[in-house]
């Protein structure tokens, strides 16, 4: 079973430029992280945005939108900025036929001390076992966009009750 | 849905201990790595071995197989050497109704680098998806143990083909 | 012998708030990075700004001043953003009797990879030895303010010549 | 002013075999670290034992000596386990004319937590400011090998009183 990962920034890829004291989206993190989890699966890379997820526009969420439509693989892992990544899933809950994972993560992935990794192994397993639908793999659990939302003040997503 | 982790020791748990010039089984890291990844699902740890998997001995998996069977929780992920993960994972599958999972790491979760983080956050989606069964998370993939192995030259889990 | 911690923010202590999804000056690491480089001489650590030091004022450098001269140690380690480093130290050179060292991280010391353990080793050994003065302690070198300044596009720091 | 490296082996260069499920000294750290710490002085680096430092022989230190001895440059930094460092040191105190300091870790410089990084920077900085003889530089401090010990039960290093 082949992986497509697709990136659009969002805090998993927040890199520190010193030269301007400003802390950026960099290059996506999910090369490196794959290859140090030694993970053997078939996948593919593609970075189509490199912006903070408050940041995404309308055309943006289209283009995330027609890319994950339009791509041959039917098991995509979308990572994204936490701030609106509900959002962007529920955009994306027309394209049928596909199992569709996003995530990212709270403290970006260059850190000593970061969620990146575990949400990544997370997205991966779900992706693998889930039918097709549009799922949230944050905090070790598996979020329902369409009921689900970041509660900013704890830091994590929760199901809307 | 609440998930109970059995750890028994293997390389995810190693520490080092300069005194001795030796690498030992520490204290489990599960529930460091479940801290540091912000997990918020309800969960419990239980440390019932620390062994390296290579010196666990058949009365060990006889007992890591009575623990799961008399656990009330239906979720569980076991932590393991991965040397003989395989073995003991095959000791469970006689165990029914309940989704067990096993995972543990190549390098030691205390690691700059290592696949300890990735490898959990896999094995925490897989138990809460997968009907009731005896997986093994590694890698980035979900394999049957009936049919897999560990290729200790390449350092990899794969199928048998 | 006693060395005295004054932390006046940077890039070393840059933390990561994602509920802002902006990068800010947290609380000073050099407590956290003393235990766990296992040091075990005599100190004591203040924090007495908390700035980038772009944002650093007329009014603050003084304040930095003041406090050095009136500490009753006579080693002292002052941490500090890089960009305005030099400037700060040469405010210093008029305080006699003391050894004064500056020193920071181009990248955050909460980064997997940093810079900030390397450099505070490096002003610790150099703060015991040296005889008073100021010196800056940055990329495995001591410098004298009086004739370095940063290399921005090569973000290091270097002699003038 | 050009440092040389010479290293020996010891915790710091110790990596993970899971192969082996063992823990063995690898290639030398110093390289990489000094690349991540951005060093900007010139060195050079040459490996001339891989060992655990319970296990140098007087043929091994013999070899120490002699390299050392040999060296052309006057500063220089040698990288050793630490259980028989002070063994090492004082075995180079014939050599005259070169600053040498001694240095090591007591975690290994891979782990996410490690002294590597900080008492690299402090044996660096020590090289090159203190006249010629030799040292340790452990624990944020300088020691004389004369007269000092690892204290293994508080895994230090100490005076001897």
């Amino acid at each position: 079973m082949k992986i497509k990962f697709l990136t659009t920034g969002g805090t998993i890829d927040k890199v520190y430029f010193d030269s301007k004291s400003e802390y950026e989206v960099g290059p996506p993190q999910v090369a490196e992280l794959l290859r140090e989890a030694n993970a053997t699966f078939e996948y593919e890379i593609e970075s189509i945005l490199r912006k903070d997820s408050l940041d995404l526009t309308d055309a943006d969420r289209a283009l995330i939108h027609d890319r994950v439509a339009a791509d041959p693989c039917s098991h995509i892992v979308v990572t994204h900025g936490t701030d609106t990544m509900i959002l962007t899933a529920r955009a994306l809950t027309s394209i049928s036929g596909k199992t569709i994972v996003l995530t990212g993560s709270m403290q970006p992935a260059r850190f000593r001390v970061t969620d990146a990794e575990f949400n990544l192994g997370a997205a991966i397993a779900a992706v693998q076992i889930l039918p097709p639908g549009v799922y949230i793999a944050m905090n070790g659990r598996i979020f329902d966009p369409a009921c689900s939302r970041k509660n900013v003040a704890n830091n994590c997503f929760e199901e809307i009750s």
